[in-house]
């Protein structure tokens, strides 16, 4: 079985580690966010193909759920010493070293996707790992910055670097708009229709609906294909009981105009392209509306608390693929 | 009083910390060698100039006598991992950042000069530094490449950088030539020039003569200012008893076609540069010969063993300069 993810970070990582419990002779391929890259000091960091590869290929740390596990800060100490920051953003020793054999490739000439698979044949995260795209995509929120008077931000009104907004700023302003610069000249990257167009199943993993899934539908070309494939497509709500299962996606979600409900979410993807639905236990309530908005679904325990928890968790998912495609 | 100081590394700037003793009042420029300059990990190392600033700036691994005290690495096991070398360079993760923040500087558009400057404001050497350009140039040296068969090298005969032939190869092959790549198109680094004009007293510190002080003066104008300076140029002998202090000196003097000898050196250096000349005692029966180049010379004890025994040594220095201006 051919299977297609779209994925954030740590969410769509923990996903994807359970998908390969539940399914392990199947055929992954995960299509991975990358409107969250960021250059830092020079370095081009891509924190969501990072994340998917630590957490498959066992380095992630296991706590935190992104960076290095055993990890120091010796360089970045450094750099504050030279003045040079940002200190908000952490990268760690060990991390460093992906950003620097990452961004020696890209200078050579190698596109991310390429790169991607260089530092892939280390972590051998047992899935193929291609980025949406190529192309630069950077997502930038437009919020009004805090000032020291006001918590909710009384300031001038900017756009900021998603990186910005949800690590230094912890998505504590309202955001107005969320915008993928860059996405709509942006090509999917090699591999990635192709993959989509042999699918057997594609599943959208409990992450950010607009930041991660949402960017990558962004990219010219992927949801078009993804409702053409003529395969089941299914989702899981990163909504539990009206709050985001982690992260703060109920921040984004309020600056594209959709209610931070698990029903709100799959309306938001919409019939059109999504098949069957999973919302928590306790959602049940949300079963008839999402049906009613012509989207299979069902209410069963989404809460990834452990490997067997997110392997039933993917298992239901799978089910409910046979159910669609029946 | 203005000094300048043309430099290498782990002489130079322990040369230099014995100036600072010695002369604490002084107005001291170096001009550092950027021929050892590499590339490595798409980073911009500038081994001779981290060497003046973090000996200066106390930041040094006195030990080794170059790169950071307390260091560790992290980065360079990662880059391993990914199987990324080379593996013969010693980069540790504190020395790390100043190469990061240095990259990222002159990617930004910033000239070395600037850049270094930019570092130095953290390390406060006490000192101004200065790049010899901000032009690249890269030591090569003709080598005949070793075989498993043969310690002396019966393969091919190919270039290597600098670092290659110092660092991996420790100079244990016949340097058939040492080009300074690109010297003939540098321009002195701004500030260079200017500094030699306004000098009070040039001086060559015991470094290399061909890879540290004779890249330096191979890039245009620099060579020329000196000797049109018309102030006292002293050096001292690297070469004691017939033998490099430190380093591998003897090989690439004998790639130029200069004994390994105190005599020899100040004879390549000349009479047209150099005005005095301090041999090691266990040299005094050099001082002849070199007085019969037109260099007057002086044999005084010229090991580096303490701070005390450098500043001592550099006293020396300066007195012979007043006697040359007197």
């Amino acid at each position: 079985m051919r299977i297609v993810v779209l994925a954030g970070g740590i969410g769509g990582a923990r996903f994807l580690r359970g998908l390969k419990a539940a399914a392990p002779d199947a055929d992954l391929t995960v299509i991975g966010n990358t409107g969250d890259d960021i250059h830092l000091f020079g370095l081009k960091v891509c924190p969501d193909l990072d994340t998917v590869m630590y957490t498959l290929g066992g380095g992630i740390n296991e706590e935190q759920g992104w960076g290095r596990t055993d990890e120091t800060f010796r360089v970045k100490e450094e750099l504050a010493a030279y003045g040079v920051g940002p200190e908000w953003f952490g990268l760690g020793d060990r991390d460093f070293a992906t950003h620097i054999v990452r961004t020696q490739m890209l200078g050579a000439g190698y596109p991310l996707s390429a790169v991607t698979e260089a530092l892939c044949a280390r972590w051998k995260p047992g899935v193929r790992l291609l980025p949406m795209t190529d192309d630069r995509v950077e997502t930038h929120v437009a919020i009004t910055e805090p000032d020291s008077d006001s918590a909710a931000g009384s300031g001038e009104r900017k756009a900021v670097h998603f990186q910005e907004y949800w690590v230094r700023l912890r998505a504590s302003v309202p955001a107005h708009a969320v915008v993928p610069v860059g996405a709509d000249q942006a090509k999917p990257a090699p591999g990635v229709l192709e993959a989509i167009a042999e699918a057997d199943v594609v599943l959208f993993p409990p992450s950010n609906p607009v930041v991660s899934i949402g960017t990558i539908l962004a990219v010219p070309g992927i949801r078009e294909a993804i409702a053409d494939a003529g395969v089941p497509v299914v989702g899981l709500s990163p909504i539990v009981g009206d709050a985001p299962v982690r992260g703060m996606a109920d921040k984004v979600l309020a600056a594209v105009g959709v209610e931070a409900t698990a029903a709100a979410v799959a309306r938001h993807y919409g019939s059109g392209l999504l098949d069957g639905w999973l919302v928590d236990s306790v959602d049940a309530d949300a079963v008839a509306e999402v049906e009613a908005a012509g989207i299979r679904c069902r209410a069963v325990p989404l809460m990834m608390t452990d490997l067997d928890a997110t392997t039933a968790m993917v298992r239901e998912a799978l089910a409910m693929a046979e159910e669609v495609r029946a």
